[in-house]
């Protein structure tokens, strides 16, 4: 049989708002490269970004470019030079491509690669019935693994990094901010050893989530003083970690004071503009450590994300529900751009059983 | 009421083996130490060598000594110095007293002290109807907690203190030998993130408790080529961490065979004499760590573990089942030297409702 | 021969600008407490903001308290508890005085301790005959350290702590402010490994300083793009490792944008209000590690200090020059004020020969 | 100009003692290889335990196959897919070569790997006057960079992996054997912040080399109680830091038994068969750590390395001395078997001016 030549992809083709379902050419492929069939793609944060052509958005994308980083499929075809996967496993993959010769990519920090090209941003992405990986990026994954799952393992990876950034067993912990990435932080942190996990968070759906996925106190910080709370209920220390996943400066800010002296803070939100910080009470004093997260470490964060997984640790059954073809993306990305509080899925090769 | 003069004591009085429930006077309390009136306490492995008096025992034991160093109480009198607690407090206590000014206890490393002394061991201990504890070693405790959990504070901090010697959330663990501390690191791994968790041991008792202490996977490694297993179900690379947790020879260079390279041994079973290590093979090429685990931290392990115990993460149940009244003290012994798998607890001053 | 009651010490009496050299009585110590004849003192910036009484002073300064935390001296008298220094012993001391049973103290953190009380601030100090300090935070001399040296022992401790919050051997540095903890930060982290070390400073004769210490390239941020610079020079990537020492909101901003990604930051200098931060192209994007650095670690910041000295690794020589009998103190601190580059020594029991 | 089809290699040829100089092709590269003309090549322990074709050696080494995995040299011809260096450029290469995609890879493990190939161990090496590298491999260097130093990065490389695989700054160190590797890791400790540094060493030759390379104490263990020694120069505590380098079993016992509890061993000397240590009374009640070592970090160490080498923190002149072209390998490798203490460099394109 031979291969088809064109495929569905939902592209930005102008530098304007939106974006378009169109027909390219299924990727060819290099002797290092691997073609996968897309089985469901999740919508982030950014592709609303790049979808309502924000500031950012302007200065970053080249259209032409299919978006789609989150993503799991079945390899369809392999260069020659790839021994890692063969066609029919089951992958998701490591949508940053590093450099391998910056002085990051030597020193193991692969993830904060100084000439990092993403997938899906920079090149054509997996919101298409195909996508093209180098073999490198490739995660082959146990077959035991949920599809839906598999599907989100880039921000599931996100918050696996903001977690384990530092000791989490047998601490307290806030996430601030309750998207996506701070729910699955939330299962990630007590899947982990955390003791008393509080979130805040001002839409009350994302709330409701928050406690299925986990977290002992859910605080609606517009409604009631977050850190007095917090403080009151941790013997007037603050938490051992704070996991920012919101962006917000007001949160950062509150972030920051519920932190205990010692305390460790894992910022991972994309605030818009600079964030006024009492840097002496809240950095200084306490002896705080402050870690920023990008991307996923490459691979450990993925193998342990994996671990996890495969050990039946976490359970993000309440992040879905949505879920449409490719062909109707208009009302998934317009149900997020709501405040939809879970990760909605798109399928280019058919809806799953 | 005046105060009693007199109380039961279970002390070592002579030079031989055995034990002999005393009449002794209630301890005298300085400015800075508390007076515990004991609710329950525990035999450990270090009670049973010192009731047979081997050899180690002959070399540290001078009686006459109270033994008992696993406890659980509540404040009876306090001294005038003393402001952490007060009567009526319930708490356990590190029985680990440490010097405060030797090169370790200057370095934060006070479980390691030069000059350390065990009450219990070298000072007269909890198995009474009251002991004295210096204040800085009182650890008070959340009612909530339940009793018998109380009591075993000690060994569970040994547990914790040897799980968390290096990374483990999305680790896979072998634990060596399934005696109490090796039973409850197999529920303190689960509970900070361990993914598959194996275990040997040759008792069957033993192994089954493991399984419901959490263990995926008990071995008899009489019966069955451990290591083969473990790597077999590794992908072949073997386990992240080991948990040594027998003293046994064979058990330990058996676990290192198991253990990846790049992975993490944390050492606190103690052998009765010199092991042969085949360091190139197990130690160099692999690139592995290995933990020396003594005591507990004093006090982060203290910490961490009651934040798991309070937030309801470690279910130790398994442990327990036998008790008695201090005066039965003879049955608790034989039952333990036996092989029984699990804690028994005795109570000085009357048994639970 | 009795001992003398009274004292020349320098206080704080009113709530106003200016100190005043008293009469007060010689301390009185306790039993678990160290009475030290003050060798010689030497002021920090704190002390000239306490002189100038500005806002933060007249927040926390309660009149009349004498001041100095920053000394030296030999032991006059111990109490009776006392076994780790006797009189005659040469001695500096911590002056920060941790409560050690708040959750920091508990976790091994005591110099974060949430109830510390400072010496020279909240209690009499060592601009005095005499000091009274608890046994707890002697530090014991080895004789063979420099008399001037032993007097700073307070803020090289912060630079210590400083630099060795992360890795520092072969790592390039980036000390932005260059007064005297500045400074020392720059001669510790050239003794622990760092290669190339840049200094930003705007006052020239601290610059001239800087490269004494060892700095190997010194910058005056006003006259030249500095961010610019050490990119350049650190083939396009920017220093491992920002010591930031000044608190001024311009040098923070520029010390975090010549961080390379994955960098590690110190921030010890004191801003007088909030910072604005790029926390998502300075923090988070860069996968940065920001560590607040408060007082020094105790006492393992005090253990490698001493063993740096001890080895002659540190030439502090630089700093030195000015000194003056304690009743001369008006002189010193006008010095200070107008920004002498060094370290002012005051002798409260009579000039060195 | 054509370029030469053969060149000179000293090779093993047959499964027996010696080697022997040949005439080989010029290796022909991949698309992502790089050619380089050897400047000097350094020869190795590993190399005369093949020349002497011992039992490990029968085991390994598949014949033919020419040695040498320590060199530097000038890039002759690069692939088309190499990007990071061009012909004429002075580099080293790291020669264990990993694989990528197995566990230890994905953890960013590399030197590890499962499936690691050593150039000039199982691939043709650089005694010869061309040798074949991956460009990966490839250590671009500083022009700066004395050309001997150059040579030996390899074993300097495990020098720094072994000093720096923990804390050193403000460490005492004892150093157990002074080959080649311990008189580099002297050099590193002190360059690295360490205080005293105490080597042991049988041969009076290589003692003196430590001294010249920064050892504040070298002893003879046979002479003296090198414990007794350490322990009484250290407050009795024994040294925070023992690496291991001589694979000589009563030197890795005597080093155990003179670290402090709660510190830190090195090992990288390869003991020959089993050793018996200690466990209870050397790792366990120490709380010590230990760490195997093996090659160095790709590419962290090289960073590093490079760094300490560039600001000129290492004086590495002591090893050198004897050098000889290519064609005289034969006395090069007698002097080495004799005890020679330093590295001979040999140099297949002619001899340095």
């Amino acid at each position: 049989m031979a291969a088809a030549a064109t495929m569905k992809a939902l592209r930005k083709t102008q530098a304007a708002r939106g974006l378009t379902l169109a027909t390219a050419p299924v990727p060819a492929i290099g002797a290092a490269e691997v073609l996968v069939r897309v089985r469901a793609a999740s919508i982030c944060g950014t592709d609303l970004h790049i979808f309502g052509w924000d500031r950012w958005s302007q200065g970053r994308i080249k259209p032409p470019v299919t978006l789609g980083h989150e993503f799991c499929g079945v390899v369809e075809r392999a260069g020659e030079e790839v021994t890692a996967v063969k066609p029919g496993d089951f992958v998701s993959a490591e949508m940053h491509v590093n450099c391998g010769h910056c002085h990051q990519c030597r020193l193991g920090e692969a993830h904060i690669c100084q000439n990092l090209r993403i997938i899906g941003i920079d090149e054509d992405g997996a919101f298409a019935e195909f996508v093209k990986i180098p073999a490198t990026n490739i995660w082959k994954l146990d077959p035991a693994i949920p599809e839906q799952y598999a599907a989100i393992l880039d921000p599931l990876g996100n918050a696996v990094h903001a977690v384990l950034a530092g000791p989490i067993a047998g601490q307290t912990v806030l996430v601030t901010g309750c998207g996506p990435i701070g729910l699955m932080a939330i299962a990630v942190a007590k899947a982990c050893g955390s003791s008393t996990v509080f979130a805040t968070e001002v839409n009350e759906q994302r709330r409701a989530k928050a406690k299925m996925m986990g977290a002992d106190v859910a605080i609606h910080p517009a409604a009631e003083d977050s850190v007095a709370r917090i403080r009151s209920e941790t013997g007037g220390a603050g938490v051992d970690v704070l996991l920012e996943m919101s962006g917000n400066p007001a949160a950062i800010q509150q972030g920051f004071k519920a932190l205990r002296a010692g305390g460790r803070a894992s910022l991972l939100g994309i605030p818009t503009g600079s964030v006024a910080l009492d840097l002496v009470n809240d950095v200084i004093f306490k002896g705080a450590t402050v870690r920023g997260i990008y991307g996923r470490r490459m691979y450990d964060t993925w193998v342990k994300m994996t671990a996890l997984l495969r050990a039946g640790r976490l359970n993000l059954d309440p992040l879905f529900g949505e879920r449409a073809p490719l062909e109707k993306f208009e009302g998934a990305f317009t149900m997020l751009q709501g405040g939809h509080a879970g990760k909605v899925l798109l399928y280019p090769n058919g809806m799953p059983r």
